[in-house]
């Protein structure tokens, strides 16, 4: 998507050919900064120090990772190290793996002679089939905005929760897709933005992607949704996922259910848009998803922009207060108006999502 | 209630018998100190500038600013002059304005002479009565813990939401006054605190004397609450209210309706604790409650004590994005289990609420 005009992705090979670019996301909202990565060290650091974040994004920057390991050396020792490395950096991303071992499968039968380039050829194809899954994303997803467009004759009000936008993907992202094509086709559209605490997300990552590309966007508390719903300001929620059961319950980002049921109280849609790869069909429940607790830190103390311009941490809570901090919640599938994938849109129902993707059903 | 020990109120009589002490909550949670008013100017500051925040206690501040004012001069035109300063402080307080017309009234008649006196033992007479409202709000609410704690017989878990507790009333609170009397009772009995975007009086307040009367607590983000009510940890849920219409739609902090929401689907019970002089007679319905919209950088900027240990402001989001702010919401009556009111608990109806308040119904 654009940063003030210009076209992004967010990783991105160098004008030398080979090496990798990237936007530091730690810096944002406050700053745009691109790094170079150079070795699979520099790539390690970007995933491990979350310069990047975002199940695709990081699988994308392993691959390259890899790439530039070859580059340096490309023995069966080198491949294993840095298959192991990257690994490391974040041992619980489910895309991470598959993209190191999507990587190490295509390469280790190669003559090393021919590692390097097959890897940069590899990397790019893991980019750009990201990417075209979320413009399919989107494409599906515009479907339903142009109908409450068509309707409604006036803005569309959307809601989201979280960043599942470009900055978490190659390109596009996945709830943020449907509404980049609509804002791009001319569609008036207008998106309240969760700020998403406890990691404030919506309000630094998709508040600056939406302003960057021009997208009009408010940022708001988690707290307010119910209301904005409640007072017809609301036309339809979208968010993203982590993961959804094969029953199409789906497990994102803590508040998503608070914001489903306040949807489905007031008659508002409530889509959750997924690359199809995100759904665990040998999950029958969402219930049966162990919930992450993270560290008490992120809730009593938070990061923002001082008054000398430099980001500082500052604490919101009393000292010795205990602290919780479950990082996900699961939204029941009958609170889920539908599922936006790249193949089209289908109901959050065991039957109808393995309907549309009956060879990934059959194959769990 | 106690702070490490020690018996508070939010308001005294000084030692030297006719100064007025009170704590200046801006400090909170860093800092615990207290504020000594000697004149309406103090009492006035006190207000404006939210050393004193909740409606009792707003009132019960502008009573006895009017007393100070009688103490420095206790002529007509002081008394006028009083009542108009103490009232421009917060002018949309509806208590604020009840209590400086009560002493208006009581102390016009009056002889001069008479009305030092007279307006010292008025104001300590509107404390006591607030604080006797709240206590009997916490005997009413006690009862419901009382039955959970039998019924489980382990650990009673309550969650709330910002901050109706001892720090906004005179002492007791209305939500958290059950909490005490179980408490105190020998009740086990946990709080999950949601820190309250975006003002945090719940991280900020509600945390800090929890913590200080020594009663466990965890501080959580609003997101957390449906999560942990779908998981079985929350017995009841129990919020205060700003406004309660005649039918029992309840105007609280925005975020209440959301958790009103997650406790309806889950099956927990969802009180709200009110003192009848916010219940609003003339007002059938909650959605007819205007909702203030206040300044955007109450969302853009908080407030935590940063790595210095003075309390520093940082910005949340990106230069530019456009903020919005709603402070309230409606909980319509259907969603709430009862009102924990100073004469009893009821279900949130009018025929059932006007039962309980038969003279204030009629009057209305």
């Amino acid at each position: 998507m654009k940063v003030d005009g210009v076209p992004y992705r967010t990783i991105w090979l160098g004008q030398d050919g080979w090496s990798v670019e990237i936007i530091d996301q730690t810096r944002l909202p406050y700053h745009f900064e691109t790094v170079r990565l150079a070795s699979v060290d520099d790539a390690a650091h970007a995933i491990s120090a979350m310069l990047v974040r975002g199940a695709p994004l990081i699988g994308a920057t392993a691959a390259y990772g890899m790439a530039l390991a070859m580059r340096a050396g490309a023995s069966d020792a080198t491949l294993q190290a840095a298959h192991d490395r990257l690994l490391a950096t974040r041992p619980t991303a489910v895309n991470l793996r598959w993209a190191l071992d999507t990587m190490a499968a295509l390469l280790r039968p190669l003559n090393p002679d021919a590692r390097v380039a097959a890897a940069y050829r590899e990397a790019a194809r893991i980019c750009d089939e990201d990417a075209g899954i979320c413009e399919a994303i989107g494409n599906n997803g515009l479907a339903l905005i142009t109908a409450l467009h068509e309707k409604k004759n006036d803005r569309v009000n959307l809601l989201t929760h979280c960043n599942a936008g470009w900055l978490a993907t190659v390109d596009w992202g996945t709830a943020l897709a449907p509404i980049y094509k609509a804002h791009d086709a001319g569609i008036p559209v207008h998106v309240w933005v969760d700020e998403t605490r406890p990691r404030n997300q919506g309000a630094a990552l998709t508040a600056w992607e939406l302003g960057r590309h021009g997208v009009p966007h408010t940022v708001i508390v988690d707290n307010a949704g119910g209301h904005l719903m409640q007072t017809g300001q609301v036309d339809m929620a979208i968010t993203g996922t982590d993961r959804t059961s094969a029953n199409g319950d789906v497990c994102n980002k803590i508040g998503t259910y608070l914001k489903a049921l306040a949807a489905h109280d007031n008659g508002v849609p409530f889509y959750v848009a997924l690359p199809s790869p995100t759904i665990d069909w040998t999950l029958p429940r969402g219930s049966d998803i162990p919930i992450e607790e993270r560290g008490g830190d992120e809730v009593s103390l938070i990061a923002g922009r001082g008054p000398n311009g430099e980001v500082v941490r500052v604490q919101l809570t009393p000292d010795g207060s205990p602290l919780g901090n479950p990082a996900f919640d699961v939204t029941p599938a009958r609170l889920v108006t539908g599922l936006v994938t790249e193949r089209g849109i289908c109901a959050a129902s065991s039957d109808v999502l393995a309907g549309l993707f009956p060879e990934l059903a059959r194959a769990a």
